[in-house]
């Protein structure tokens, strides 16, 4: 399946994207509502491939169940990428933003302290 | 916060979030599946900002409202970002194989004479 | 599919799924956090029922949806019975608290007054 | 918090949670399709209280560990409620039913004998 060629860039993923709802007539299906309701659908679909697994099982997947994570974790960005479009939002500095607000609201000195309390930061 | 600068690519974006975690001592967390918990309560966080606006009011999101918004998303990345880095898979081409999937199971003619039956597709 | 006998209690129902967990040796995989995974899966599958029907024709579900939307609640609920049974949590009783506890959060007065920001509530 | 008397059935947890919405005047927003996600979205608060813990420590909460999560449980069980009622939807009757679905396709035989294989099941 994969294709030797260079993968598109998120950019390209949304032009791609946005000609599939165009093409089956489901725009105005994707409003942001809609859309943020696909995308945890999804979200559970992956949840329920790892649900019953031990955290060391989730590390070492066999290869059918890895390719299972891998479809739903695209299904996932995929729902991400079009939301995001809808909301003229840029995700890649959205998450570069988010990460350095993260990291005023757990300085590493006071998160490694409470490593064990981790759960409650 | 946004910076003039360029964003981050993906790959950069999974180079700062492994720096974060460990530097925090927080790589003992992140197996696949707490990582996959992780996303899922984000998109919890996210369905929250839009569970009772009406449809239309998604799409037109108050300042205030779209900023969260795009802090939820950008929360909803990060964690697959570092689920991707985890798994060893590649967002971008994993969500280019699944798009052509999606095309080959929703045919844009058996799409498009079912708009009305999206739900069932 | 009915039968026209009174429906089991929530106590005769959660013996039921302990036997249903005993018999086939599942016990083991049964800790409150996999459980509480096994919820939000069955919940991802309900929001799919929903995801692109409008608010009015999620009122107005027709006769096969609605059973579909039976079962998932079913399955959340199940998953709910089974959860509190491990961690010896009296469901209706956490319920009843709660609501109290939410009256307090949302008095009826500031409520109404606010019924226009009820997604800031 | 907890009162000595009686925990009321769910048919009265029915009534006092329409009695809420009604005298907040927050019935409007109550759609199926809303509740589901609000529904969600509880969940998702309830996965957060166990994501980074081990599965035995998920089995041996502390007090207030167990607490969060009792309300989380609560809240989960009152959407649930909430939304069953709007759909008129028996939810012991369905529980019920679903079990009996459930031993159909999960036969303990079969269950029993992969029982390492249960997520493949």
């Amino acid at each position: 399946m994969k294709t030797p060629v260079q993968p598109p860039d998120l950019d390209e993923l949304k032009q791609r994207i946005r000609a599939f709802a165009f093409e089956r007539g489901w725009e105005r299906y994707h409003t942001p509502k809609n859309l943020a309701m696909a995308l945890i659908g999804e979200a559970g679909e992956l949840i329920e491939r790892f649900q019953w697994l031990s955290p060391e099982e989730s590390v070492h997947l066999n290869p059918e169940r890895h390719e299972q994570v891998r479809q739903e974790i695209a299904d996932v960005l995929i729902y991400l990428i079009r939301l995001a479009d809808l909301l003229d939002i840029d995700l890649l500095q959205a998450a570069a933003d988010k990460i350095e607000l993260n990291g005023q609201k757990y300085p590493v000195e006071k998160a490694r302290g409470n490593a064990d309390k981790y759960s409650e930061l």
